[in-house]
């Protein structure tokens, strides 16, 4: 592909994808195009209108991302071609975004985080204290999944204060830059703030330190890698080596026969058989019969060109004991041990 | 315990697990009271206010219910001594409920259902067809997840009609009754309409005829088997059959030791190596470390009294392979195959 590059990414601008799409994509040589929803992401990815997308996988503290295992379950068939091809690891860090409490001190100054103005100090389980004044807050935006990781800021500092689900962390800030009495409050992102020219009232608002996201990268199965260092490729040709099980992800789905009992053990089984370290499960609906699965399994290793190697062997053996099957990518392992 | 039992569910009143629970206690000797969360009906089942509770479990559409696998992962070891005693599957069938379009025609008859007066028939994805003209509606009221189990009649027969999530179906059918215009409408359950003497304006509007949700009933570990069939109970004394597996289902969940690579499949191997089936699985973050799990399996077979029996020797054999691990409950299977 000759110029820019297109990548879609889960919008809108200044949202966590966004800057999960930033940090993997630096190069002014890719254009990234926000898209409305993680099946439109798929999509662009899948008719190849963009080159690659950036979706979330799953959070530290709230689990999966169920959107994101349906489409890549892709039960009506819309996404055959959709690859894994990479993965970033984001911290998140939410904001208290708004306006300060007086209105006539809203120079170019007051974004700049202050000390700690709340005056005494409130029954503290939260590690964090507002850098701001929050007296005037009588509304909180965000999106639901931010509410549950930052409940100890919340139950100290705004207590019974009325909360607004929105779409998302960004369209949150959006919403609160447009608020011109300045009583509402958004739980977003420093970017989102930035974005809006909005006050930072708290920053790290999450309960756990660690809170972080994982997302995916995508490409279409006919491309081959796009990023000169190969990330998005599956290697061959040279011997395995342990390292190479540990610098590599792969995901796979499967589908087990209902009319034979220990199938999914058996599955598990074919993985365990080739020493490739399992390092997450999910199931969902299959939707094919009530109470019917699609599991899928994250392994270290990577499926190789030249069919050599360890996961080329355990898919192989996979496909004589699981219903159907289907290898979702190989990639480079992103998480620092 | 003498007298009568009260057993928690997830309330308020009229809501699918109210059925469940009516379903599974249809005694007069149970006194069935609702709870507000899911961490209410394991808090009152833990202190022993209530002998059992009812929570749901898992929807064959939406998949597994994660509030309550957090409660079982009780990381903060609030709810040490709950066990699941049993299971109820319920089918779920959302109905349409509101008012008829014309006041005057709202006496008691106006409840049954009328043939098909929806006109002209639209484009008809939906298998669905509403029973009463549905042009007044403006507004709709629901639960979050019951918008994607109707998806079909909704753009069907709905379309672009604005949709406000309420905390449970109940409560949508309950503003319903409240709305003195009559132009607004609730996804709700049959007995949420009977309950607010709301007119059903359309019938079982689930894109997935099966759509159904599994519900556990909890028990306080130290209680011995309330029901006479020894349901909540655990066998043991007789040799195991293979019937007796059948028959039975237990939950456990582990946690790996990230130091020893294949930990997870070794764990899994436990249970395929006395043969017993699994038949699910699913993953919570287990916030001890960021990216660190706690599995959940569900195995057919029960824990035995007397320690004999091929799921007692596989929890003890996973003792030696998991870094933690719990019983969970044995159960009688209620699944009709």
């Amino acid at each position: 592909m000759a110029g820019r590059e297109e990548v879609a990414f889960l919008g809108p601008i200044a949202s966590y994808t966004h800057q999960a799409a930033l940090n993997h994509f630096p190069d002014p040589h890719y254009t990234i195009v926000p898209q409305t929803t993680i099946a439109d992401v798929f999509a662009s990815v899948q008719s190849g209108a963009v080159s690659q997308g950036v979706v979330p996988f799953e959070n530290s503290s709230n689990g999966s991302v169920i959107f994101t295992l349906d489409l890549f379950a892709d039960l009506a068939g819309r996404n055959p071609d959709i690859l894994v091809c990479g993965e970033v690891y984001l911290g998140v860090h939410h904001c208290l975004l708004g306006q300060h409490s007086t209105p006539e001190g809203q120079d170019g100054t007051a974004r700049t985080p202050a000390e700690d103005v709340s005056g005494v100090s409130p029954p503290n389980k939260s590690r964090t204290k507002p850098l701001r004044d929050l007296k005037h807050i009588t509304k909180l935006y965000s999106h639901h999944q931010a509410w549950g990781q930052c409940n100890d800021f919340l139950t100290t500092h705004l207590h019974g204060i009325e909360r607004i689900d929105v779409s998302s962390t960004s369209k949150a800030a959006e919403i609160v830059r447009q608020d011109v009495a300045g009583c509402s409050a958004a739980i977003s992102s420093r970017m989102a703030g930035e974005l809006n020219g909005l006050d930072f009232l708290a920053e790290n608002l999450e309960d756990n330190e660690g809170n972080s996201t994982r997302f995916l990268v995508l490409r279409r199965r006919d491309d081959g890698p796009s990023r000169p260092d190969g990330r998005a490729g599956a290697g061959g040709g040279e011997a395995e080596t342990d390292d190479e099980h540990a610098r590599y992800k792969t995901l796979v789905s499967f589908t087990v026969r209902h009319s034979e009992p220990g199938d999914l053990a058996g599955c598990l089984a074919v993985f365990q058989m080739y020493g490739l370290n399992l390092t997450s499960i999910n199931s969902r609906p299959s939707n094919e019969a009530t109470w019917h699965y699609i599991f899928f399994v994250e392994i270290m290793g990577r499926k190789r060109h030249d069919d050599s190697g360890a996961v080329n062997q355990a898919l192989r053996q996979l496909d004589g004991v699981a219903q159907s099957w289907r290898w979702l990518g190989s990639w480079e392992n992103a998480l620092k041990a």
